[in-house]
This record gives C-alpha cells, structure tokens and sequence, in this order.
C-alpha cells in the first residue's frame, strides 16, 4: 500500500550479497535501506543525486535493524519505506522488509539522517526537499 | 535487442556503489555482471539457484573487464550479456554495459566459468542446462 | 586497553569502501563490527569458522549503530570490542569505533546475536565457547 | 621477497567476503587487489590519498583475474603487488594471491590504471610519482 509518505520498492536479492551461511548477509540490508530511500525521493520526481548538486547531503547519524527471517539469492524483495519525521536539520525514516513469494517481514530498521554542507556543517534541509519528503 | 542466446537487464546504480572519486566503483562491475548472469537464467525461466540444489556451480575461472566512461550514483544501467561459447564443463559469457540514458558503452566484459560439484571437483553441466543457457 | 573480555582490531580503510560524499559509507562499518568480532575470537586463540564447523552459528539479530564523525581513505581505524552479555543462547557485543591518528570517536555500536544450528534452529552456545567469549 | 618494485599485503578474509558457494566471492578479489596498491604506496612513505588531494586519479581501465583455487573465511591472504609499467600517463600493475598457511595459489591478476584529473582528463603522472611507483 503506498501512502502519502510511504513507497516500495522491489528488487532481487544478488548472489555477491550472500555468505557462507547461504543467507543474504546482515551487512546487505543497509544497502537495501538505502535504496529504498532512493526510490522513495525518484517516485517522487526526483533524485537525490540532485540535492547533492545543490551541495547538501543528507548523512547518516544513525541505522537500527532488527533481523526477524533470512532472505536467500535471488528471492524478491519488497522493502516499504516510510518517512517518519522531518525536522528542520534532520529526518528519520522506518523500514519494513519482506519477502515477496511468502509476504513474511524479513526484518524492520529506522534510520536517521542530518542535513550537512559540503564542509560537513549541519544545514537546513530545503523547504522544497521537506516538502518533496515529509 | 533480445537474440536466442542475448539478453539486457536494467537497474539502477546504487549509491553505495560509489566511491570518493564520485563513480562507480571498479569492482561494482564485476557484481552487475553476475547480476546480468542471474537475470540471463530468470528470463529462460529458470533460476541459477535451481542449478545449486541439484549441486553444481558455475565457479568464475577468469573475469576481463574493460572501463571505457564512468557510471555515476542513481544512473540507469543497461547490460546486454550473451553467451559466447558453451562447452561441456564450462562456458563463457560476454557483457556490454551502457548508460541507458545517453547509450553510451561504459564497458565490455567477459567472464569464464567452469562447472564444479560440491567437492570442487569439475563436473559437466547438465544437459538441460547446456540447452537452456546455450 | 584490552581487559578480560574486550579486544582492539586496527585497519585501514579500504578505497572501495568510501562513497561519493567523500567518506566511508556507513554500511561498511557493519562489516568492521563483523571484523572486530572475527579478531575478538581469534585473540582467543580460535576462530569463528571453528564454531561453523561443528554445524553452529551466531547469526546476527540486531544491529544498532550511532555515526559522530566520518572515517576517510587510508585512515587507520581502531574498534574496540567487548562482551557486553553472554546467555544461553545469545549474546550482545558493544563497540566503539575509533579514528587512530587522532583518537576521535567515530561511531558507537551494538550488535546482537543468537545460536542457530544448520537448520536455523535455535540452538545453545557450547560452554566451551561460552567461556572463550564471556 | 619484497623487491625494488614489488610488494607484499598480508591480510585476513572477512566473513562478508564469502558468498553461499561457502568461498571467498569473485568479486572481493578486486577489492584485495585494490588494497594491495594502497599498501604498495604505503609501503614506499606515501599515500593515494595524497595524489588525491593533488587533484589527480588513476582510475582503472582494465582488469583482468584468473581464479586459480578459491579461498576461505579467516584464512590469511598474502598478495605480491608489482608494477609491470609505468608510461607517462598510464601504467600497469600484477598480481599473485596466495593463502599464506600453504603457500597455494589462489589468483593472479594484472590491472591497468590511466592518470586523469578532477574532470576526467588524462593527465601526466606527476615526475615524483612516477619514481615513488616505479
């Protein structure tokens, strides 16, 4: 179900990700939820390559996962992103991960991000950008 | 174009695929190559998991890959990947991969593989197999 | 300082593991933690592959990471691992990752951690390797 | 045996860098070789990161590996950097990787690196740089 402020976004898993435990390894869902987020700014018309054009990045301070069931090469992934709360400086969004073929929650995360210049100063996020996200 | 034995996949870079130089990383190649192997096999309607539970695996005996242009964060990358010889214990394949947007040809590539059981020891790909992937 | 149950790893930050923003992208710490770990047993005098071995496995839970200050190419980067708590069948590790050239905090972290046997089945630690970690 | 242009990285395999066939993946491979340069000019009193901040990069224009035997988590790797080349403006470096327990070859390799600056314009290899390296 997509919301006012949640996408998904679907993607197979990739044989790389796996590891000799024949699971996809934990490391992996950080970049999931990374790309769920990048999905989430592209379905809304834009992409946050553009707000790192405007010498604004939207860094990490924070990822919290909790790993429920193990994902396995090549099943599809569904990851439902949402935004949960946009402040001046900052934004922090909740994930839920699922295997597609079975609709089990693979695993939940949030994670924080604050808004840094170029120089690593903590800046205001656009009015636009909060607009586009919140 | 789609032939017997060519196919293209589409995704798009993620942003953990690049590094301080601001590209795509080299080694993010050799993971969308097996990527374009993965989806080679799903669109023969099968996948290469399948192959794995009956106990054999394409082990990678040899990677070449040429850089031409960069790929840059949230870019849409095409990969055409096609078989180039198959034999009875092993098989090569041959990638180019472009920039969807502009067309232009960011690398060429080839991988060999050699069939090998759970042992390691060389085995030969299954009949059904040679056809399908040939 | 190494005490009873805490270790230090030292490394250096690998090119393929920054990011465009020009800094270690924040999931390769969660391969650190991992390698932090791996070198917490091996100071032990054993080795993880050891507890695989004999059809066990600390698959991890949860991973929780704060992020206070960017890591860069080449730096030397020194975590501190600890045990945090040791049950039956789980186990918490804490760290503190640290920037070697100027003794700056880069990110706190805590992960945790359940024993499952091949078939994913919870499982108890052996006391043998509860004792080592503990 | 380190020689006037030759070196030699002892590291351990990380548990992230085995993939479901139990093995280290194909891929990590380049990442090793990657930080067998790194430590090459480490070795000889300087860093990338400071031809970096000079404005100049050797990006990568091929790779080319023959995998040999596969290696295994937390086995110790030794890889012996050397370069093959070095022209004005690009140059070549080769590579064996061994298991360090058994002295087995595991890999070889050879990559081919072209200097460009901050816009992607082949450049020269600065005078300095060229004797550091060659």
């Amino acid at each position: 179900m997509e919301t006012r402020n949640a996408t998904e976004v679907r993607f197979h898993v990739r044989y790389s990700e796996t590891d000799q435990m024949g699971i996809v390894h934990h490391a992996s869902y950080v970049v999931y939820l990374e790309e769920a987020r990048s999905d989430f700014i592209r379905q809304r018309g834009n992409s946050y390559a553009e707000l790192e054009r405007q010498g604004l990045y939207l860094a990490v301070s924070e990822v919290h996962i909790k790993y429920l069931k193990a994902a396995h090469y090549d099943e599809l992934i569904r990851i439902r992103c949402e935004v949960e709360r946009v402040r001046s400086r900052s934004l922090d969004f909740s994930y839920s991960v699922y295997c597609e073929a079975t609709g089990e929650l693979l695993a939940t995360a949030r994670t924080s991000h604050i808004c840094i210049d170029k120089d690593g100063v903590v800046a205001s996020i656009p009015v636009a950008w909060r607009q586009l996200i919140g």
